[in-house]
């Protein structure tokens, strides 16, 4: 809750929220349990609502601060731990997952085996606590407390009183555990075990907890709000079966089919529903229907599913969601600065180029339009760039997928270039393990598109040129700016220039200073990067060309860094020179000023282009 | 299949599903099916197995075009249909919808109310085939033959060997529609029900049949293959939901939690899953286990689920997915031409304009980072532009949440512009409704990005303006072009100017021609579009400003239309006058280039801070 929040919008969501728990307010049908004496104690008016997202946005409206006890609400919490403390298999071997149509307290043992039907009837709980590691049953109940702690994101207690309640009258429970321990899903002296139960159900929570262990749940196992994990995510689909199956006893089969989340209720008057990748609801009120359900909490599970589409079953195409933009290399260059004979050669080569930026999750059918659509357009493809900045996720089956890809295309004589992928481990592991040997070759990877772009264009170009830039040093004739000058002209110009050499890595330019002259490269390159974005290259200029001009032009300041990438040779033709040859030679001025405009016009018109991409 | 596909790419997809049928293909375990005769005939080594995506892509591998009939793998289909003729309630109120943990031919008829526990026993599918409209028991079933025609995308039939035998059989089935109609689950005669249902389970559909139909309900009903909607998009949930929790009879429980989709299989050795919104499985093969499912389908589906992690409950969290890219209007303005004082009062004013590019499905989670991020950055805001053009799909819940998040802002003053929202038509209805008499006023609705950004542009620069466009006729010497000029100077270029009117939507340059001038706005405004491209305008400049000097200075042909949008009057200047200045005066054309050479300077800078925007 803010403080001061006068100027603060209220949110629609709290807004929707408060009008639903008025609404159910009004809804006094069912009764406090009275199982144990201590229930029956219960305020029958209280009732909170705590909706939490994945990403730990938190709205809560009533009675979300009180605490009471999480009962059967812990049991698929306990199962959660039991799956990472034995397995999956092992666990099966103990406690089934089949429903049972049954109420909550039934024994619904499998009368061959003794294997309780499933983890969320007392019987089957109770075999789950006796699958909890530790050292006694302090240590076993103490990990138990420290793991719902961290689902809570806060230290969660036992309530002693309900705890000694639900003990001294316990005895159907304990009768529970004795069988169990007769069929041999429980090793040693039950009566520990059914102790350790006891206490979890005694376990002390808020509304706002179980929306926050819910949201845990929603978000892969970690706590949203302390960015904790609380289980394992490959366990959270197994916890959420069981909940999804048998969390609401003899009615999970109606809810799932009208409030389509998975959930689990408590006898104290909690429900607890989790929307898997989206949200956590928590909700609290003491009266209970026949089948031991919260009134309210069942209310107001099928109200938000009902109003806010939550149904996990009513989910929308995925489609092509993933591939964000698709352009081609002719469509969008390098920041490389070319000559206009290659600029012209590009925008027919770089066809060639294919660059995809992809987003979103990628799992096996979000990655197989990506897929479909790459073996598409791998006619007269070269290159493909597979931009992953924008991806925030990449599954196992996703990574096979890319894998198999850039094999296939790799035999097609296509390489495939990934850039911004070093928040996916998960891919390059994949891609090592598998490539073995040809890692290095097969998986390339740049830092971004612009690298990625330029190593693709430098190698279509490569065929065409017969000079190499590094060792390369421009006449002043061959500038573009100067091309179709006369030898006077050439002679004249070159008289105002000074010559300047830089060693690799010098600053020639810096942002911020006084723009007085413009440099035109013999040789060498130079590239312009922002300040502090040294890793974002803006352009790279090689000899014959020209730098520093649009400063020079409009006397603005510097605007970013120029750096030399190798030892470079520069031309500087300084303002005052320039002002001056105006005096002196207005015509070589004119025809100067004519070619920096077309070469101004030329960027500009490649700078609209390349925005149109984006449109 | 493609044929010539010798230079085609075989997707990964389909070689992992034929490693697959090569792997499950060595499993010769189970029975085929001896309850009807006819059944009993199958050819026990037939396997295929078909994977389509909701977009539909189809991979298929083994026998997927031989023909078998559906059996159980009909009931789901029918419930479909019962629904849309009779509603949820009252279907509910015949079928139930808990699963029993009892065996496919089990009766399970509630003591109490006689009602079929759900509509996957057959007990509960012959009352479904009660529940189906029509004038007479054959037409009855002709509406269930097309609907399943309609799921797989092509005329299927029925096998009338199969259905005999199972006619000749069905004693079992008959008993229970008696039973039925004792409890009032059925009206009338029971025998041509029962007819229908002998029927239902004998039509004859292929493996890949399967694989569409299921494709179908992932899709939300509507068949991706052919488009057409086989269910309503609102019953898909509940069909899904009884395949989930029933669909594998005494199975279904460690079906979900393992395989973890909604699946039905038949006895003939169908098996079909649904992935909701991402893929339909089928797979084909007549062994069955103790269960009655096939022993290769159910392998297959584990595989598939296991290395393609298909698991409904695992699923990635959504965070703010949905929002593609955010900027300010200081960082990207819209194409109206500003004078450099209004350029530079919008760098601060337009930090007031906050653009948001919404992508992907809106439903309530994926909503709620959108309005909290709007909340937290309305200090300071005056326009907020939601662009929805990469908006997939919008439910109620998001429509309810982006109608208040407008009206509170407008209560706090801040006005929301929404563009490109033709194809939400949903949005639109949502909010005419809501906001009644108030709807024109607050449901802002723009073209595209540029028209809304233009729009909140024009408003905040108002205040500060002194001049009105439309009837403001610039004098040469308040030019940008020949600001600072002295007297001489501007008589001596306006000597050179020849004065030219335009009407209304008149074409003052088209795209091809040669260009001969640069044109001067002394009235009016004009506007620059790419032929073919009428609805998005690259630029609009104003009286004072200059035109066409980019192909004037490079001496390319036009590449856009220039059109007035309203009367205006120009100042041309020819290209063979501006060549004569430069002989006759050339300091003027020296001083006329610099500042060409400024103007396409402050372009070039401010394209280039826009695609950093993209970046």
């Amino acid at each position: 809750m803010k403080k001061n929040s006068e100027a603060t919008i209220v949110s629609p969501i709290q807004d929707f929220l408060e009008e639903l728990h008025r609404k159910c307010a009004g809804d006094t049908g069912g009764k406090v349990a009275t199982y144990i004496p201590e229930l029956a104690k219960a305020d029958p008016g209280l009732f909170g609502i705590c909706l939490v997202t994945a990403n730990g946005a938190v709205y809560e409206v009533g009675d979300t601060q009180h605490e009471f006890t999480i009962q059967s609400i812990s049991k698929p919490f306990v199962y959660g731990l039991a799956l990472e403390d034995n397995g999956r298999e092992e666990t099966l071997q103990r406690v089934g997952v089949e429903p049972t149509g049954d109420a909550f307290n039934s024994i619904s043992l499998d009368p061959e085996t003794g294997r309780p039907r499933n983890p969320m009837i007392n019987a089957g709980a109770i075999a789950t606590a006796g699958l909890i590691a530790g050292k006694s049953p302090a240590s076993r109940f103490k990990r138990i407390l420290e793991t719902f702690s961290l689902y809570a994101g806060r230290e969660l207690s036992v309530d002693k009183t309900v705890y000694l309640s639900e003990s001294e009258t316990g005895h159907r429970n304990r009768a529970i555990g004795h069988m169990l321990r007769n069929f041999d899903k429980l090793t040693g002296d039950p009566a520990p075990t059914t102790e350790i139960y006891f206490q979890q159900c005694s376990i002390s929570v808020t509304c706002r907890d179980l929306g926050v262990m819910a949201a845990t749940l929603a978000n892969r196992g970690v706590n949203p709000l302390t960015g904790k994990q609380a289980l394992r995510g490959e366990y959270v689909e197994s916890v959420l079966s069981v909940m999804g199956t048998c969390g609401m006893y003899d009615y999970a089969g109606e809810w799932l089919y009208t409030v389509g989340i998975p959930a689990k209720s408590g006898v104290a008057g909690g429900v607890l529903a989790v929307l898997p990748g989206q949200i956590g609801i928590g909700v609290f009120s003491p009266r209970l229907d026949a089948h031991g359900n919260s009134v309210r909490g069942i209310q107001v599970c099928k109200e938000l599913s009902r109003a806010l589409d939550l149904h996990i079953y009513n989910r929308p195409v995925l489609g092509k969601s993933t591939i964000r933009l698709q352009f081609s290399g002719a469509e969008f260059n390098s920041s490389r600065i070319r000559t206009a004979e290659e600029s012209q050669m590009l925008r027919e080569l770089a066809k060639a180029i294919k660059v995809y930026q992809l987003q979103g999750h990628l799992a096996f059918a979000s990655t197989e339009p990506i897929v479909s659509e790459i073996l598409e357009q791998a006619e007269g493809a070269q290159y493909f760039i597979l931009d992953l900045k924008r991806v925030l996720s990449l599954n196992e089956s996703a990574g096979h997928l890319l894998h198999s890809l850039v094999g296939k295309l790799s035999e097609a004589g296509i390489t495939v270039l990934f850039t911004h992928c070093d928040h996916l481990s998960l891919l390059r592991r994949m891609m090592k393990k598998k490539f073995a040997g040809q890692f290095a070759e097969l998986f390339a990877v740049f830092a971004n598109n612009d690298l990625a772009l330029e190593w693709c264009e430098e190698r279509l170009l490569d065929h065409t040129r017969t000079i190499h830039a590094s060792s390369y040093k421009a006449k002043l004739a061959d500038y573009q700016l100067f091309k179709d000058f006369t030898e006077v002209e050439v002679d004249t110009v070159e008289s105002l220039l000074k010559t300047k050499s830089f060693k690799r890595g010098q600053n020639i330019i810096s942002a911020g200073d006084d723009a007085r002259e413009v440099f035109f490269i013999i040789r060498g390159t130079v590239s312009v990067f922002l300040p502090g974005e040294e890793r974002h290259r803006l352009a790279t200029f090689s000899p014959g060309m020209a730098f520093g001009e649009m400063a020079f032009l409009d006397g603005a300041p510097r605007s970013a860094n120029i750096v030399a990438d190798s030892d470079v040779e520069c031309h500087q033709l300084a303002m005052e020179d320039f002002q001056l040859l105006g005096r002196t030679h207005p015509a070589i001025k004119i025809k100067m000023l004519e070619r920096l405009c077309l070469d101004l016009t030329a960027k500009l018109r490649k700078a609209n282009r390349e925005l149109n991409v984006f449109e």
